[in-house]
């Protein structure tokens, strides 16, 4: 199958465009390569050293005997995307190319607009190509677990059915976003479902849970097909930052409580989840959402389980909550379906252990890399708008 | 108390101003003016001959004997917004500042992007601006009952609790918008809620239903006050378009089977509701919604009261339903909620054959104006992304 992914040159995409090419599918691709300057503004480096799109790219040729196709490109100018699908003529289209920080999108005004500008106009431009050019293509966009917030009830796949005085109907789950950024993914929601309806479009929304893991097994051992993997406070993910801080001997910083609970799933999961619904596209006009996700967890649970595999590996892993630099509820229901994705054929890693001895062993070949940016690991973007490192929840009550 | 109006020079803003200066308010506002040239690129003009702003702000002092504080400036220009914000120091602020046309946002993807991020960016930087200068005033947003769509169930003011599985919550009541002119709206309901929640700001979320009228008793016998009405198919709302048609002689002209059901309210009304959400803020940190319209009609019912009173006053009203450029449900529930506003002492108008009376009498002076623009009243902007005038339906039938 032809696919294109935006944003290949990311955490995500870089994996998921080696993922496709080794199951046999065509790939193209385009970035604007924002992330790495993002994370060079957030005073930080990926733990992986990873090599210039050129390089990467060469790399990709060498191993999988496959170009991958790529321009460097806005999503935001529209012609750039028109172009790009007339000539590709895609498939699937895997949306990946949008700015995924809930911090960094709550810096000030500028980041917010920019955050809500950028991933709307990019998602906008994205379903009016198609229109225009692929029609019977199919959008894999990925949204976020985010979207919902922490409801007191049960979270379904998108869309539910309830009775209200009396009467009933099917509508999509009330969302509640929890950043300037978790926002956007919800405003594409709306977006995508109103394309899909009035032009016939077809779409997958996915809402992903929080993503771990330094490797996908197609990376092999040739480093320049390593993944990004950041570890600040804006790029980096809990369960990633979690390790880079074990390996350095720096305490699991849960915010606050560490009683919220998300939706977790290994790399190599969020690649087998992509692959399935690319491999099972909607009917023409519809639209469906995934809640993808292996597992919930506690973000304390997860502390803990680094703690346990950490120590059996030799480092001396403490944990220490930290101010929560967020509003957010620190203790809540959550309960989120999570059938669609099984039903289709999706197997889990189910062994979050083994996993994390397989990124803690990673990591400590960057262990360097990951000391010279340490201070990034403590969070000081407030929710509140102000900037102020949060201290050990242990220091800040003496 | 010091109210700020943002889209001051627009049909609603015009209108409020004068409501708010007569009950001794003091009023500053802003415009772009950007609506004027957006009615010219639809090929139209305002039935009503209004004046430059300058004309307008002397008869503004004329006749209310006090200044109305103005400054040309853009929403999207947060330097802007914050300096007026932090000179005025707004206690309310009444955001009519968007982009308010359906049609105008689905003519193609630069007409949706440029809805979408004016609309967005406006909203953030007024609520930013907001929470730096004045984080006790009272954001009046203007959204649309056009949020919801029409659902199969009751729709409540902007919440409803429900069970779902053995659960309860009280949840945002679910937002399908039918165009990118209405996504936005939902969009910046969204995007309220969230920082009410997270800075304490205090909002009403206004979801209006269809506005009609020409006047308020403020604009007396004043030319120069009387606010813009337009009747081409992007900016003229159903009923003011019905009644544009009915003084030249053109069939009133529902679309499609003509069952869409919409709450609508008078402009007198509208500038009644908004005035008691201002004199009734929110506490801190709320967020709440009016559901604001008088009463629910289908477009057949109005057009057959435009009919009636129309041929009353001697002028001979035909109905020709068209094609409907839009991709909408013709025939549907639709049971909103509006107890808010009534609740707060809202009294609705009523008589709209009253009101359609007084519309007749002021577009028959200005019969001419509209008979030189009257190819605007058949739409051609199509939601399916095409271009082409609907027929009367008899017509394309035979």
């Amino acid at each position: 199958m032809r696919v294109f992914v935006a944003g290949v040159d990311g955490y995500l995409g870089w994996s998921l465009a080696q993922y496709l090419v080794a199951r046999g599918h065509e790939v193209a691709g385009c970035d604007l390569l924002l992330r790495r300057k993002w994370v060079e503004e957030a005073g930080s480096h990926s733990a992986t050293p990873i090599r210039s799109i050129e390089e990467r790219l060469a790399a990709f040729k060498d191993n999988f005997g496959k170009e991958l196709i790529f321009r460097e490109g806005d999503l935001r100018d529209y012609d750039f995307v028109l172009e790009f699908f007339r000539l590709f003529q895609p498939e699937a289209i895997v949306h990946l190319g949008e700015m995924p920080s809930a911090p960094y999108s709550m810096i000030d005004v500028h980041h917010c607009n920019f955050t809500q500008t950028n991933n709307i106009v990019g998602t906008l431009n994205t379903l009016h190509a198609m229109k225009e050019t692929c029609p019977q293509a199919h959008l894999v966009k990925l949204g976020t677990m985010g979207e919902y917030g922490t409801p007191n009830i049960d979270i379904p796949e998108g869309f539910f059915t309830i009775e209200y005085r009396g009467r009933t109907d099917t509508l999509p789950f009330p969302r509640q976003a929890g950043s300037w950024y978790h926002q956007t993914k919800a405003h594409d929601s709306h977006n995508i479902m109103f394309a899909c309806k009035i032009w016939g479009l077809r779409s997958t929304d996915i809402m992903q849970g929080v993503v771990f893991g330094t490797r996908i097994d197609e990376m092999g051992d040739d480093e320049r097909l390593l993944t990004r993997f950041d570890f600040d406070q804006c790029f980096g993910t809990v369960l990633n930052r979690y390790c880079a801080e074990a390996v350095i001997g720096h305490p699991l910083s849960p915010f606050g409580a560490g009683q919220q609970k998300r939706g977790f799933l290994p790399l190599r999961d969020s690649m087998q989840c992509l692959t399935i619904a690319i491999n099972n596209p909607p009917e023409k006009g519809q639209y469906r959402v995934f809640n993808q996700f292996e597992e919930v967890y506690s973000v304390t649970e997860l502390a803990e389980k680094v703690k346990r595999v950490g120590n059996e590996i030799g480092l001396n892993v403490q944990i220490s909550n930290i101010e929560n630099p967020r509003i957010e509820q620190e203790q809540h229901y959550y309960n989120p379906d999570h059938r669609h994705l099984l039903d289709l054929g999706y197997e889990p890693t189910h062994n979050v252990e083994q996993e994390l001895r397989i990124m803690l062993r990673d990591l400590s070949r960057y262990r360097s890399r990951i000391e010279e940016k340490k201070e990034v690991l403590i969070p000081d973007i407030r929710w509140d708008g102000t900037r102020r490192k949060s201290r050990f929840l242990a220091e800040a009550s003496r």
